[in-house]
């Protein structure tokens, strides 16, 4: 049973549902909904699909998450930089408007969901680990710049296409002439609106008298407002007629359930675009819902969460949608207006569906051109330049990382600019460990400590060396260690004993090891004594279990000044005195 | 000045060259010009190359290593691992036999030998050190297996070929009934022989009263002596007639220097199988060349050693050779037999000039045989499969990138074993640290000491929890210490101060810093406050350049006893109270 709730939350929370928790949920959903239709038309169009899709994958992810979720305000749907992956994706396999190009986003949408759920009950999250902050930062960015641009182009009645931000400038260029004048007033006034609206909107409401928490609700709906008023202008004004494009026929009624054709080719084609978009997406959710979840001092369990997103994603493709994470944006006015449980989010569902039930026809007139600036006015909150700054003050090595996942992702496109940050990341995490820093250590005078001789004024002994080395030893500094040794012998020809002192050593791996085994080898050819101290507990249990301890020509000693005192007993009495002529420490 | 000679590590040693030295070297080059002239031939049939071009690869790259090598005994040439991978390569570009692949081979010389002097130039030396040591002695013991299979196929008189050990297997079994018997009689009977002379020549000499010295010498020259013998045998027998491959004319002089055509398709082709081999004939050199200075407290510079080895490369490519490197078992005997100096290496160069002048005609009877007992018995000495027991006892995750490494070797080939093995060292340690151990910490009652609570019999406080976190703070980790708190904080509603001990981290990157930024935010709205305590200096230095510690609902203490005196005043006078108790400490 208690194995049944881990995977079926619902089971959970469903045991406590209140009439008081199901009013507070129906307010949430309501205003979450309003949002959310809007948002997943212009999200179908970002992708490159029929505006219907953005609906379908708003509708069974939703009720899905809420039965195996363990979030209780994230908001599930479709979201923009995953819609722009995916996008991208499709496009590798097939051209937009062609079935094959849905069929692919459905697919991607299906793989994700699998992927998503193996790595769940395989206990595989720390995958996710794997795209550094600086890296998933940076592409955020760099993706909500690209969206932008490419909705550009839509805003003002001119053509544009491209993968990634160049070509998207580039393509525009030739066109620049085309703009049509009346989409371009309805897209640019629309964006301004919406701009606004995000800032200054509630306040200006308030400031007629509204109450607190009305205008704050107006306020969140500023895209359906927009839409309203922009669909019944160019149906009043006919400006069809005058080259406004428009979204036309949504197809009324549910997404009819059906599992995706199984292609192999496909498939892996889309391998690696679908685990990008699946972590990408399972990055963002994780991290809203665990701000979110704070907030009230509520759990949320990552891995369980990796197979709710999962079935989201698998019920999207089964119902005709495309991949979908948790929204940021929507989330928080979910949590604002009070949601208590997922269930919030299965009456969401019950918005959208509704609204593709009976809604469509009036979205007839709707102007594209809107949906262009819904998608820009959601994305720019995203960008975030500052931190690249931020980032470069405080390491260089996250901002060299940052730095050419948005570059890359703007030049090569959305999967080479995360590919190569990964990897950027991991390389210079390993240059930046291979070189660790390293301390010539002495005695303070008349105490038990050591200290760094470069910094501090202590005492050393010509035939005594003591390092400390800062870092775990393993494969990417263990020739660095050796080469460390060789160096300071054939540098002090006076030298007899050398102490390594791990304070800081959490762990020693076998090429380590393999290494202290040769350094050890190579200063008994010289005559030399080598010696440890201070090494960790696990450490010193896992060197227990090798042969090095056994050939190592000194000891392993507690403490640094133990194992001065044990090769040099006068060092230790010396000190002792100087203790006792200052009276007790 | 001392610019140049870093480079040109001949003008230091140079001064000092005096007759006896002179005679040192001269003695030790004439030891290893025995022991070089039958491998030369050897490793060249092991890549598929006519003789000769193992003799050119065994002249120019002495004599440039002499000149700008660092280490006074490494003895450069032509060896066994190196070879078998120089053979795989060329393989994919052309077929055996062919003036292409003789090509591919010289090529590869070349671009290896660019590759090692930009890495030294660069100081990119510690691209090496991602060949972690379970990695390069599973591939070691597995190419030296791999290598002996391929040379079961020349000593039995049959047909075998393949570019893995599953290939080259297979390949033979149906040729098994093709065994020619005067080919395997002699090749057998050499390999019984050599291997038998490794251990048991020398004392077998010594009974019949030769010196101590005359004894050690001849057991090395083994493999010339088998040669002589061999040789006669089929010249005298006619037992060429007999179905005996021999060696057949070996041109006579030296190479003539050419630069190795540029061809962007074949450079292309080459690029990671001679990345590859220069990272593995590099660490096996620095390897053998660091051990052997040690023995005289001589001093070795990788860098310069990067350099010294491309250029033998490049020399190697210019006058018709293949890769190089410095070889363990020629260089333990160039230095046992007393060289002083690289100039040894020179000599050497010249013993085999000498041979490739003058004695090319006496190798026209030479059993291929031989060659191949000759490198099955110089290869053997390589395996090592104690290692992987070894590693297994240490650590497994070392154990699984060994067996990895060994495994692929011989299903795929030597590339993919080796790109394997080193992914799959950087995934495992990142692994590792991905999920660090965590100890909730408490106060060990009347002293300033704070342990383990699942170790110790410690006090806590039902409002404070104190967690200590070994290892670094960086992205592999940084999603599971926010995981952590947030699991902490929502089992535990008491608490009021979280603290995180920090003595065993060695650096915080961005994302940690992000995830610690997160956790203050979450803790704040919780009504927690959030303290460091025991914070290195140089991770203090910078966290000091970031937002961080302004945020910072608590405090950075110096111990973690300040954190919590600091937080409950009253513990510190209790425990200062217990001191007190029991008289000064």
């Amino acid at each position: 049973m208690n194995r049944l709730r881990r995977y079926l939350p619902i089971l959970t929370w469903g045991r406590e549902y209140s009439p008081r928790t199901l009013a507070s949920d129906l307010v949430a959903a309501a205003i979450v909904s309003i949002m959310l239709i809007p948002q997943s038309l212009a999200y179908a169009l970002l992708v490159g699909l029929p505006p219907q899709v953005g609906l379908y994958a708003s509708m069974a992810p939703l009720l899905l998450y809420a039965i195996f979720g363990t979030s209780r305000a994230l908001a599930v749907g479709p979201v923009a930089v995953v819609s722009l992956m995916t996008g991208a994706a499709a496009g590798q396999v097939a051209a937009q408007g062609t079935p094959e190009y849905l069929g692919a986003a459905i697919t991607i949408a299906m793989v994700s969901g699998i992927m998503l759920i193996a790595m769940g009950v395989l206990r595989l999250g720390f995958l996710a680990n794997f795209l550094s902050h600086p890296v998933i930062s940076g592409f955020i960015t760099a993706a909500a710049v690209q969206i932008s641009a490419g909705q550009v182009g839509p805003l003002l009645g001119i053509r544009s296409k491209g993968e990634n931000l160049l070509d998207i400038l580039q393509s525009m260029v030739p066109n620049l002439f085309q703009i049509n004048p009346y989409t371009a007033a309805i897209g640019l006034a629309s964006l301004l609106f919406l701009l606004w609206a995000r800032r200054g909107l509630k306040a200006f409401l308030l400031r007629f008298g509204l109450g607190e928490r009305l205008a704050d609700i107006l306020a969140k709906v500023g895209p359906a407002m927009t839409i309203v008023a922009t669909t019944a202008a160019v149906w009043g004004l006919g400006l069809d007629g005058r080259g406004v494009g428009i979204l036309g026929v949504v197809p009324q009624g549910l997404p009819k359930l059906a599992l995706p054709p199984f292609d192999t080719g496909l498939w892996t084609t889309i391998l690696v675009p679908a685990l990008l978009i699946c972590i990408v997406g399972y990055v963002e959710s994780i991290s809203v819902a665990l701000t979110l979840a704070a907030k009230r001092r509520q759990r949320v369990d990552p891995d369980q969460e990796l197979i709710a997103l999962g079935i989201s994603d698998v019920g999207a493709a089964v119902s005709g949608g495309f991949p979908v994470a948790g929204a940021l944006s929507r989330s928080v006015v979910n949590f604002d207006a009070g949601a208590q449980t997922p269930a919030a989010g299965a009456f969401t569902a019950v918005g959208v569906a509704l609204a593709t039930l009976f809604l469509t026809p009036l979205l007839f007139f709707l102007p594209k051109a809107v949906l262009g600036a819904i998608i820009i006015s959601a994305v720019l909150s995203l960008v975030d330049f500052g931190a690249l700054k931020r980032t470069w003050a405080y390491s260089r090595a996250d901002f060299a990382a940052m730095a050419a996942t948005i570059l890359l992702t703007w030049v090569e496109g959305v999967e080479a600019g995360l590919v190569l940050g990964v990897a950027l990341s991991i390389f210079l995490h390993l240059y930046a460990t291979s070189r660790p820093h390293v301390a010539v250590v002495g005695q303070i005078p008349g105490t038990a400590h050591f200290r760094n001789v470069a910094r501090h004024a202590v005492v050393t002994d010509p035939e005594i060396l003591s390092f400390r080395v800062d870092e775990s030893l393993y494969f990417p500094n263990a020739r660095f260690i050796e080469e460390l040794f060789n160096d300071a012998v054939a540098a002090n020809p006076a030298i007899r004993h050398i102490i390594l002192e791990c304070p800081a050593v959490n762990t020693i791996d076998a090429s380590a090891l393999e290494s202290l085994e040769a350094i050890n080898r190579r200063l008994k050819d010289g005559g030399i004594t080598f010696h440890l101290s201070e090494v960790k507990g696990p450490v010193m249990d896992r060197l227990k279990r090798s042969h090095f301890l056994g050939e190592l020509t000194g000891k392993v000693h507690l403490s640094q000044f133990d194992a001065v005192s044990s090769i040099k007993p006068e060092l230790a009495r010396r000190t002792r005195d100087a203790r006792r002529e200052d009276g007790p420490a």
